[in-house]
């Protein structure tokens, strides 16, 4: 249920809000937004449990949270939620962009991709350094040591770090050295993962999986949420249909519908979205157009060359190009894209 | 095969090759570009066939087509194709947005809207007179005076006119009372109607199958223009997922893979591809950044008593703000929406 | 709404029910079963007309359809419907298969094909004389000729025939040739030819559409049905999906629900459902574990070089063997096969 | 690549072969087959590497996989693989029914529920102690005390246990409690869970995901085996589609499939691949009829009050219509049940 506070309500008030659902076994999770300030209380919340908040001084009213999901309802918080990275801010009217190669292969490649993609206009730089491959035979990333040589990459140009995990022992390791953990589509529904990264209140990309409803995606940012960790963003990346012209297909229609649903940042991935290169910038720009408040793209010096990826991966001109259009149509809605000069002061 | 003429070839020497083809039983089109005129034969192309053409006076080359179709192909023209239909040319750098109800309902409701639709910038006015409807016991239109009623519309207003029809014996009055004949997603793969549509030189919007892959749908096109018609639009409708947030999902992917292959112009549906108000805008933005070449928009004056498809029907208040919005996004993409004053005069 | 007459009810009350019906302009479908009498009413069945047949002699109760089929549905008419083709009758205990090539190539293959099938144990032939063809330079089919060898053959083996036709114009035709006109599956929403063939009382076998529902399939045979023809038999021939193993996806699970849904026979391709020969024993087979009453087999005597089709048509011998195991699974479902014999004296 | 060693090779002349692949950095897996034995080689494979086997004592031939999965296919091992679960054999001729709650809920209803399946004819017990839910708020199963309680329902009763883990922490506690660990849907593609089984040699059930394709289904039985453990097997549990009317689309062809592509043993659980009880039977005597070795089947003694998947649990004397069914089936394709008595001793 959420307990709409008056906008005169006090600190103390809240606070016996919050100590009243504890002592009643419930969770409680505090929204404060311009307007007004929110308490959504998780666990048996049956209309006799509802009504001993009712009457508690500050109360304005109580309802019923209609959704599977709370915490991630446009209804539990009206206002957007920002996710900050650093310097960068995500969800705002700013627009971020995240772009890097597939897969860490080497120190010199990371180090000269993570030159060119800042260069062209890049917020920050995502690469793999743990990869779920189809078979148990192909490069498996280079583990911890991609993550040191992402660490390095940051270090030179500044740019925050965003590489997947995929089980929970490399939780602590990758807070340490990453800035956003990216839990990938075949993980959307690792339950246990998404409980340890809930724990962990580091920024979470939590991308679609590649059969997952809409609302499956909003439950599992729950389970991220309801663990503690606010700092969610989602990211859609293409879903299975029957349609083999392009790898997944972008379902671009997931961009309003999840902005209308929920507070969370929505990132979109037209590189997996598309699988084809010569794609990416016209899906991009769609997905800008479509409210989506940043995009992941990745980007290799030499995609025929590429160790997972290379079709789906853009040259950096390609890819400098790419943010030269996001910028006009971010422009086009009333947004912008997101300043790089301060970032590499970071 | 592809037979590619010299800059310099004549008239005579184009002609010759047309009737080489006729003598072979082989079907000719010609294609005139900027940079190059090509022949299209269809039939049997054989190396040896192939070989008779190469030796003729003004022949470049000759090469083989590798796409199962033809006429629709880059290959065969690799300039885009206009499409013009009264004042309003469909597929060049303008870009045109066709709107009204999904049925023609009664004469007052298609003569305000059409007025509406006008006055808030759209180019064309579209209305179902024909209905194909899931049930036997629904509104199946108006028939054939609802096309007179579309008729008297066009006359008040100088919209060109949309409408659909669904079996052959309504080609030859379609084509009398309106300016293009839609062929819905039902009707795609309904060859025999192709087939009429195909020799009736009328412009077509050839919309795709709810399950249509890309290239089914550029086959269908082949139907249409192997009969002789070159004035064939393409529309993007949306194709049947496992999600159901959406009454479909916009393959917003189809619109670059689309003008990647063939020189038709390229529609977007958004009305049906979302099947709620609420998100037509967001994804009629994305359709014109992603290089969609025009716009077809469910309008009603009174969503909530329609006939039919009210919950993806805009108010005109809100198609205006549509229109407003995809003249922004079109400027940032380098294009413009088409002028709107001439057509009163049509 | 359905008006369910008493077990005593007199053949007056029963024709005074459907005067009524036509007085009020509805259009009344009696269903005469083993334990009771229906009269279906379509039309306008608000509350106040449904009190109008309630007081009237022999009229037990009068309930309103919650499907949007109706005459389709088992609560319209509780007993299967079984639809006499010639001697065979399909949708009772005895399972029916129908055999036959694709496309009907020339007199010798289709006229030595019938000849096989009916010795492997087929009851019925198939053959086709139109074939929608994705491609307008594929082979189309032989027309009016393809059926006159279909006649032919029947004359030679006394197989009942079975073809598919594609447009209303063909229907009088069929009629005249075949004795089960075949609905494809491009065509199941093309609703101007259902109700063309809903007005020939000929037997019709409805093919699924490629994405349709099982609702929507209920819906297209409700078409035929509310145009007076009863003779409707049910086709699944598989559905598209992400899969990319297997031609289509047999979707086993639409026998036991349409079977509970609605009193259709119920018929099973797998040669199209899978589109490989060496599955479609397997397929064949579980369809009548799950509920078939009958299957459609492609067949030819030289799969490699069939016109059309090739890769799932079985050849002879192999269809003997399906024929036999066919045989054994009914038997372990408490059904039979139809027998063969007296067909050869239809 | 596979090394085909001649008939009369001696243990030697395998062991050299074995070496030889350990000296060159590939790995090698033994497989003897009623006519062959075969060294599995994998890792890097060219041709140069090839031939240094090629004249090895003992080696007839040296032969290339094509297939992505190497040892799960049928080139590899062509005989069947029996996965042994205590007394009971899955794989060979006879068929092996898995029976029992989604969640275990208390010990009452797990012992209950155990004897009854093991009276209607259940060959192995199946229940949820750690259950995956969409919803963080949903029951999440017992955890350990439900691993005991299964535990215990196997003492009292003798049949098998089957249930799920979802992380690499469970492994080990899961080997002692369970005779089947099962991979759920979810985590077909959780690589390193399915790297921590395949080091853990006890017997697997692996569930094909959501959306996942036969070859990624088989793609991850390949990290089972490529870490040692042959003892695997594939479980088809329903695909998403567009269709509504179940909760999922079984994909029966997935049976003939997967018996032609691999070695492995592969179920059916048509209690998730329907959704609905009343068309659990009908589906499970499909797969049976398809060429499925085993089912797997949720039972609830009272499905209207089960803590989840009630709609799609059969009562226990439905289930014992569902073996006699399976039996009748099972025997028209000339197999057998396995049989039962002695599983009580074990």
């Amino acid at each position: 249920m959420l307990i709409i506070m008056h906008s005169t309500a006090t600190q103390t008030q809240i606070s016996a809000i919050i100590e009243k659902a504890d002592h009643l076994g419930l969770r409680a999770h505090l929204s404060r937004g311009f307007e007004r300030t929110v308490v959504g209380v998780i666990g048996d919340t049956r209309p006799v449990i509802r009504s001993q908040f009712q009457g508690m001084d500050g109360v304005r009213e109580v309802v019923p949270i209609t959704k599977p999901y709370k915490l991630a309802s446009r209804e539990f918080q009206p206002d957007d939620t920002i996710v900050p990275v650093n310097h960068l801010r995500f969800g705002g009217d700013e627009i971020a962009i995240i772009a890097g190669p597939c897969s860490v292969e080497d120190r010199t490649q990371i180090i000269e991709t993570a030159h060119a993609v800042k260069e062209a206009g890049a917020h920050a730089l995502r690469g793999g350094a743990f990869k779920p491959r189809t078979s148990p035979y192909s490069f498996q990333g280079l583990g911890v040591a991609g993550l040191e040589l992402l660490a390095e990459a940051r270090e030179e140009t500044g740019l925050p770090i965003v590489t997947e995990i995929m089980s929970i022992d490399m939780v602590e390791i990758a807070t340490q050295y990453t800035d956003v953990i990216q839990i990938g589509a075949r993980n959307m529904q690792n339950y246990n993962l998404l409980h340890a990264v809930g724990e962990s209140h580091h920024p979470i990309l939590l991308k679609r999986g590649l059969s997952s409803t809409i609302d499956e995606l909003l439950m599992s940012a729950e389970y991220i949420l309801s663990h503690g960790n606010r700092r969610v963003m989602l990211c859609e990346r293409g879903i299975r249909t029957y349609e083999t012209a392009t790898r997944n297909t972008t379902d671009i229609n997931a961009i309003p519908v999840l902005k209308h649903r929920t507070h969370l940042p929505v990132i979109l991935d037209p590189s997996h979205s598309t699988g084809h290169w010569e794609y990416v910038n016209a899906i991009a720009r769609a997905g800008i157009a479509a409210g989506a408040d940043g995009l992941i793209i990745e980007v290799h010096l030499d995609p025929a060359n590429a160790a997972s990826d290379g079709d789906q991966s853009l040259k950096p001109e390609k890819f400098a190009k790419l943010v030269r259009e996001a910028k006009a149509i971010a422009e086009a809605v009333g947004r912008s894209l997101a300043p790089v000069g301060e970032l590499a002061l970071a």
